[in-house]
């Protein structure tokens, strides 16, 4: 089967002891030395366990709503594993469980299979475990790998999520329900772990709800997943791979900092992944102190132009000149251009018009836009202009995330930096240099931290399946403290959910967690900017390390947000 | 003085011993935990020692020529450290020597600097060292920092060359070279220590042969600094830095790759620093096993078109689809469309004719182009093209290298799959993602090897200062060897020299050391490349570590070069 090929990566043949050596030719010796990197587990999961409920729970808003759309799982009660003996654990049971990655690659997917993997060979001895292959398509196809031991270990500690790929299909038709039915009736499956962003937990949920509603012994667990971080709650502090990537990209903007510093003449502009909120950005701002860092969130909230943030950055260049720095790092989120109001009408506009095909060569079709849309499409540089009227998606609209934004500041900015030259404003010298630092972190080796998490996410859901729940995302606590002292257990999916009304239909859906303006990385980080600014406060992150005192530091905002020193 | 601002970094202030709770402020755990890593020095540099030297040299072309352009220096033997007493090394002789960084910035500069401190320190106490600031213009304005143990604490084996900063000046014309020897007489220099790359050791046996000839006592050494890597020999086997830069690279293009193989439909272009040589592009593959790799000096020497390497990149995409792998990773030297033929008559006509400024909106200009560079221009995307008409340096010319030849080559073979779709031979799925790596390698934190490599460098140069030696090149060899058995010495300056007409004058040139198609690194290249162009034998280095087994691992191209196993 030729497409066998494109999910099994280097190890399709992998599943004898022999493979170990297979292992060593195609992997570096860090891959290596992370195969056999022990992890700790919280105490909790190293003994017996008894599970403790929390009071009924409701929804994030609209629970009457929420209660409709999930009638046999709305308000369950969260699940804590505590130490003691309980007979919720039977021992001697043999499970069957899937398992599928859903959406874009995080550092640490594997670790959440392999302590799936281990909690069932540990505790339910006998157990099969199916990964579904490419995400969600693979559950509906029927489509899987039986994990085996020596499956999984060349992909332990290992960045990627190569082992059985991801997808971004849903499943969300009535056939594509029935399909995903036929394939837990098909390999009698008592549960499925779907590990996945916003989108990908709530859709575990309504197959968690669909499943009981068929009366079926499926149950459905979801685990916290997206380099983003925009997936987390009080119950769930973090999602996984936001502690990599961010290391990743403050690795990378830490040397061009010093080289910004080195060399005296460039003002670097990064951009930096994360689509919806700005939580990479902020948490690398706070790793690596730039000059110049815009938050999407703050920029919706003050309404502010693109004239305002592109007059913000010459500001501070002014300023900086005067001091006689001409160089300096500024980050920029992916998504920032959409949390612009202005950048968000000029586009809904260019799609009405671009959908009519009526663009000429005159630009006649200008006059379409009304007046503020045309003065700001007349602001943008030429490049940008192009990218807008070109690149639009199989729907017809604007591809924002296509749009350079880092380019697009740095001719606005130069622009204005000239006319202050002429008006005797500003007297420095302006390089603008551009990078983009995105799919570099998605799939590096997982840091301690995320390696340890993911692992204690993924044996936790086993414990979940154990004891029979269902409807519940997986959940590690009191991530600030010791690895032993992390508390282990399940939180109520409908509890994460609120509704959008969309098509004249409510939609459940897990609210992205956007930058708070009000919560502590954002304050600590607006009480340094004008300091960071001004002084050079760069600090380099280096590479992540995997071993020696620095290897188990955790990301600032995870830290900020526990009330812990970030 | 404002300037200070802009050359002292964070530590302007760093000369009393309470800078380190300084540091511990503005640095991250792993640049802390850096500033105390103990260096391994060669036995021979540990207890005392004698020189010995060899026969006379030559130069590397042309030695009738290089003995009239430096008749003081040519012909002087290399100088080699071995154990023993001596008394060319006086002790008690209390030594001023300057230091200058030169060029681009290269991981471990600022260990060549300690490296030097520390000889003095150790071998001649009461000496000074000047840091000249800003580069060679530091020398000519007497621009500089007396070091002292307390401002070079903070940058032991940190990245970055902001101790001092460097510039690209040189030193060229008569009063240049009186501004050089005043500040060398103003501050009774015995010596000077040049850290750059094949123009600025040029520059520095230019400068040793100026003061010579002037009978000035000041020597002059030169250190091979250059992440590009091009400048090496039998003596010196490897510039500093290039090792740091390619696992820096390596680092993301591995993860890149983990990502292509987990997504399974992007094609990643990426383009590596390295403007001259391809040697960085060639590291990186031998680290990672890309799909496609195209080395510049290959694609010379067989006097390939533009056309040929796009439709060799479509002709591997092609056999990939078969296999069913809609993804890969491509790396492209940052200098590669320098080496092509057809591209540089191009841009040799594209420069006349811009340079009359007879460019019309209708094209008419282009009938100006010969037949064979219209066909090549009109093949072009119509970015490149803009960029190829737009970008130009103070001169007139075309700036190839902010040529996105990544984008250029994604839209290329666009183009070209799509033709081979519409006739069948074709049917897999292209998306083309570009990177350029290059800012982020050149100030990273130095590898175990580059912190241990420049440091000797350095010491090496400050006992070569000591026992009078000038016009030589710090020489570090047996690289391959434990630290304990690395050679010391010094090579003659203008033994790696070759002359080259301009302006109808002999200058001299150390050449730059190109990718030899028939060398070790190379032929290993060559024999794996279709094997990883089919199968992905993909492997992902992983961040740079400072401890544990694996740290000390050292580049592929020095051990295949050295005829050790890369």
């Amino acid at each position: 089967m030729a497409s066998a090929l494109v999910y099994n990566g280097d190890f399709s043949a992998a599943k004898s002891p022999a493979s170990t050596s297979r292992v060593a030719s195609v992997y570096s010796e860090v891959q290596n030395s992370r195969l056999d990197h022990s992890l700790p587990l919280p105490s909790v999961l190293k003994s017996s366990f008894k599970v403790v409920h929390g009071p009924p729970s409701s929804a994030a808003g609209n629970p009457d709503e929420i209660a409709k759309l999930f009638p046999g799982l709305f308000g369950q009660p969260s699940a804590m594993l505590v130490p003691g003996e309980s007979s919720e654990f039977p021992s001697g049971l043999k499970l069957k469980i899937g398992v599928v990655l859903s959406g874009g690659q995080a550092p640490g997917g594997h670790n959440v299979i392999s302590g799936i993997f281990d909690y069932l060979q540990d505790r339910c001895k006998g157990s099969t475990v199916y990964g579904f292959r490419g995400g969600p398509a693979g559950i509906m196809k029927c489509k899987y790998v039986v994990l085996t031991p020596e499956f999984i270990y060349p992909y332990r500690n290992q960045g990627g999520f190569d082992m059985i790929c991801s997808g971004r299909d849903k499943i969300e038709t009535p056939e594509q329900f029935k399909q995903a039915q036929e394939t837990a009736l098909k390999l009698d499956l008592d549960g499925l772990v779907v590990i996945g962003g916003d989108d990908s937990n709530t859709n575990a949920c309504l197959l968690a709800e669909n499943f009981r509603s068929k009366n079926m012994k499926t149950r459905v667990i979801g685990c916290p997943k997206t380099i983003d971080g925009d997936l987390k709650c009080k119950e769930v502090p973090a999602s996984f791979g936001f502690d990599t990537a961010c290391k990743i990209y403050s690795e990378m903007i830490g040397n061009v900092m010093i080289d910004a510093r080195s060399t005296g003449k460039y003002y670097h502009f990064v951009r930096l992944m994360g689509r919806a909120a700005s939580h990479i950005t902020l948490e690398c701002a706070l790793q690596t102190h730039p000059n110049i860092t815009l938050i999407g969130e703050e920029v919706a909230t003050k309404k502010e132009t693109l004239k305002n943030v592109s007059d913000y950055i010459a500001d501070v260049i002014c300023k900086r000149g005067e001091l006689g720095y001409n160089y300096g790092v500024i980050l920029i989120p992916e998504g920032l251009i959409d949390f612009i109001p202005e950048v968000q009408h000029l586009i809904a506009e260019l799609n009405e018009i671009l959908a009519q095909e009526v663009v000429d060569e005159g630009g006649l079709w200008k006059k379409k836009l009304n007046e503020q849309s045309l003065k700001l499409f007349d602001l943008l540089p030429p490049a940008i202009q192009e990218q807008l009227m070109l690149e639009r998606d199989p729907h017809g609209n604007v591809q924002v995330a296509k749009i350079e934004t880092e380019k697009m500041f740095i001719q606005m900015v130069e622009t204005e930096l000239e006319h202050r030259k002429q008006k005797g404003a500003y007297k420095g010298h302006f390089k603008g240099q551009s990078h983009f630092f995105g799919y570099e972190g998605r799939c590096g080796l997982p840091s301690n931290f995320d390696a340890t998490y993911c692992y204690a996410l993924g044996y936790g859901a086993g414990a979940l399946l154990h004891c029979g729940k269902t409807g519940l995302i997986s959940s590690v606590g009191n991530l600030a403290a010791p690895v032993e002292e992390w508390t282990v257990g399940g939180t109520a999916l409908t509890s994460l959910m609120d509704v959008e009304r969309r098509h004249g239909k409510f939609k459940p859906v897990i609210k992205k967690a956007m930058v708070e303006l009000d919560g502590a990385p954002f304050k600590k980080f607006a009480s340094l900017r004008e300091e960071w600014a001004i002084n050079n406060r760069y600090i380099s992150p280096g590479p992540i390390q995997f071993i020696g005192p620095v290897a188990d530091k955790v990301n600032h905002t995870l830290l900020l947000e526990l009330g812990a020193q970030g």
